[in-house]
């Protein structure tokens, strides 16, 4: 600590797009961690906790430029040992691409298949924005080894479990599937085949659908369109016909034929399906997604997941271009107000699907994978927003200090409450000033005080003050009601536990 | 993904000095952390989750050379942004600096005194060794704005409970507490003051007590020794009588006057501090911190911690250095065995002390603090070394697959199982192979599998194979006892929950 005192003092500041967390921010995250954590444990996925550090090697990427590394990612060159150049290390930045990493590294000691679930924080290196934070958590489960469709209805299934262990109501929230092979399958049948140049533009263009709409994409997939700004996007000059096509595909708004096998695939799935199936015409590999969504919806149907609950959906584009087979989204769908006092859906809070080539980069084997992430925080905000969670953490039974000579005694008044299971603490500022140890505790949010100067302990007494009730009868002192209750009361020290629990109890 | 394919194949490799967690050392350390929390938030501690990341200006220890960080901490540049150079960032290395930032940035909306509690890993840029690791958790607890000592005596009080509470018994830890400022008095009234050049070298000195024993210091403290390696290390030359007193004092070697008091310091601490009384002489400093012993003392005496559980103790020297009044250390007293088969004490577990100068650094204004940090990971490995808790977890219920066409059916059983709060799982490998489907259990650690085929379906019936048991008897073929008790069990497909949790519970 010996410092030139020169030096001007540091601020005292998170960096740019960093924040921390208080009280209940952190204790509701951690209970919703072991919540989900729980769900996952009892469908057989196991805990892996990877290093928060990873070489930027095995990252992938985000590979440095000759000095520096790319945008994305907080990294950062190791010192050279003698003649060798250190490595380039790197925050992570997801839980899959180091999930790649663990399963390479130690595949001979993991099971195959191999359900993990992992959760922590990640670090993104981007411009940080209004509720856009480059330091946020990620509870991932990831079924590494298998391709079967089960493993994916197994994870859209166990979501489904986890979004109502969390407390989110079956009908407030809707997980929705789809496959990229289908999206791949619609583009083949009209003529747009995975080597046409015109591909990667039409499925940036569809990737676009959730922001756009409808009409948006239809006018990028052929002329272009003016955007909000007045500015002119370029289209990709498709057929009208041709882009119509995709459209109707993914506004499913193609009438089906009689769908048959609703029973086991439900209704709407059953109706979906066979409008997909129509949408690929005879595209090998549009058909096989359109299998693999038949398959899902079976088992999920036979499992008793109604389309209440998870449900097929050719809508589902974001992100497609990241995976290889299904993808899933579960977004809740109740309405809350926005900053501005708008209704508006709450969205998107867990996303995943089916990727098959992120082992393949370390071992040159093809290793099917599945799994899904949830947004931890953006749950927490929902959970907020709906009431069903309080940010407020009610405090602990502060003892307050009236003899600073009698602070054993105050020490075992507290060691007595927390003894019974009471939060509880003893003022320890500077006692002179009473007023401020009731303001310590209305700023602790303190549900009671217990106060015992010289006389009380002499008549073997202690001072109970109901603080909740206290500022009820400030806030409405003509309250009739309230009038007659005192919100202090004066009982036998032998009996400090039982009326501070009586209390606490009442105030429930 | 698309990247240029003829670059080789990354190294799947964790970064040298850093791990991967896997399934029971993962939920062991998140249990123990709530285990801890619950503790810490009864005795009236607030969680605080600081940002991983923080401007390596505010961490201040380690402050970056002209272009590249100093050894220590993992740093790096931010880009620059239009003329203005970038921030230097850097992971954080310990809880308690970015505790002085957070402290620092929220002061006027915390509560003073601030009771705050974290958990969570820190990161070291040091040169990993075998067990020594460059990422590892903490978990602290700290007081802030109070120079009371019964902040001090509360913190030693709640690590008592909270070692007692993740399973450490009672004698099988001690928590030992000195006082800085004592040591200062020690060396005042030797005659050497606090601005002797010597005094540097003194303290350097005393805090090797530990490695180097008592000899050691002696001889340091005058003329130097050879250490292991036959290298000849300077003394500091002082007077054999001032290093006696010192080595004294250090030792608690100096017979005191009849102690008084013992009834409330506890008989050890009364006899301790009245040494300590007599090695600081009239220093007036060594005095102040033998009277804050001595209110520690009375404290923790009153509300029941013995000298079994916390005890003062002049030879905790270890950080001294950094801490600017009383210091703790909690240590393990039993034995374990080391990776060659000696018995040696687990030894320390936790440490901290009170410190003055972190806030003022941001602020300019002093802010006494006082806290904890226990070293779980140790703590993990003092339980494991005892057996208390097992490294090795169960894993969940198999249901093997006969029939691939009957997936749902299977994934119809997990889902009872999971209902009735049992750990199950299909297998989702190819189930070609039945032997396969046995491996994989056995290699997950599952108490039971589940069989069922097309004659088992179509009798209404299902196979249940005791795996615990079955192994057992393999092992054992000879054994009477298990020769009559069947592993495998085939019961109706409606008691498939009732006779596994029958099994699970006769497993136990």
């Amino acid at each position: 600590m010996a410092k030139d005192k020169k030096q001007p003092r540091p601020k005292a500041e998170t960096p740019k797009g960093f924040r921390d967390y208080f009280g209940a921010e952190v204790t509701q995250r951690t209970e919703m961690l072991r919540t989900i954590a729980g769900v996952y444990h009892r469908y057989g996925f196991d805990a892996l906790e990877s290093s928060a550090v990873e070489t930027v090697e095995a990252l992938g990427k985000f590979l440095p430029d000759v000095d520096r590394p790319n945008e994305g990612v907080f990294a950062w060159q190791e010192a050279e040992e003698g003649d060798k150049k250190g490595d380039w290390l790197a925050l992570r930045y997801d839980m899959t691409a180091p999930l790649a990493r663990v399963y390479a590294q130690h595949r001979n000691d993991l099971p195959t298949p191999y359900r993990r679930y992992t959760m922590g924080p990640v670090w993104r290196n981007e411009k940080p924005g209004p509720g856009r934070f480059r330091q946020f958590y990620q509870c991932d489960a990831d079924t590494v080894g298998t391709a079967s469709m089960a493993a994916d209805a197994e994870i859209c299934a166990m979501l489904a479990d986890t979004l109502e262990a969390v407390g989110i109501a079956r009908g407030d929230y809707l997980i929705r599937v789809n496959n990229r092979k289908v999206l791949e399958g619609v583009l083949d049948f009209a003529g747009i085949s995975s080597d046409d140049p015109r591909r990667p533009s039409v499925m940036r263009t569809i990737d676009k659908f959730d922001k756009v709409g409808e009409q948006g994409v239809m006018e990028l997939l052929t002329l272009g369109r003016i955007d909000e700004s007045g500015a002119k996007i370029d289209g990709v000059l498709l057929d009208d016909m041709v882009a119509w096509r995709i459209v109707q595909y993914l506004t499913q708004k193609s009438v089906p034929q009689m769908a048959d096998k609703s029973e086991e695939l439900g209704e709407l799935n059953a109706r979906r399906i066979a409008s997909m199936r129509q949408a690929v015409g005879g595209s090998k590999i549009g058909n096989e997604g359109v299998d693999e969504l038949e398959v899902m919806a079976r088992l999920l149907t036979a499992q008793g997941y109604g389309t209440d609950r998870i449900v097929v959906d050719s809508s589902v584009v974001r992100g497609l271009g990241y995976y290889t087979g299904p993808v899933f989204e579960a977004e809740l769908t109740f309405e809350i107000l926005d900053e501005k006092g708008r209704k508006r859906q709450f969205g998107s809070v867990a996303g995943g699907g089916r990727y098959d080539d992120l082992v393949k980069r370390f071992t040159g084997q093809e290793v099917p994978a599945t799994g899904i992430s949830i947004g931890v925080d953006r749950l927490l905000a929902a959970l907020r927003a709906k009431g069903r969670i309080s940010d407020v953490e009610q405090g602990p039974v502060v003892v307050t200090v009236m003899d600073r000579d009698r602070m054993a005694d105050y020490q075992a008044m507290v060691a007595e409450l927390r003894n019974a299971d009471i939060r509880a603490e003893v003022y320890l500022g500077n006692p002179k000033n009473f007023g401020n140890q009731l303001k310590y505790a209305d700023r602790r949010k303190s549900p009671v005080a217990v106060i015992a100067g010289g006389d009380e302990f002499d008549a073997g007494k202690v001072q109970i003050k109901d603080l909740i009730l206290g500022a009820k009868i400030a806030e409405n002192a003509t309250l009739e009601e309230w009038k007659d209750r005192p919100s202090q009361y004066e009982v036998a020290r032998a009996d400090l536990v039982a009326k501070v629990r009586a209390i606490l109890d009442g105030q429930d």
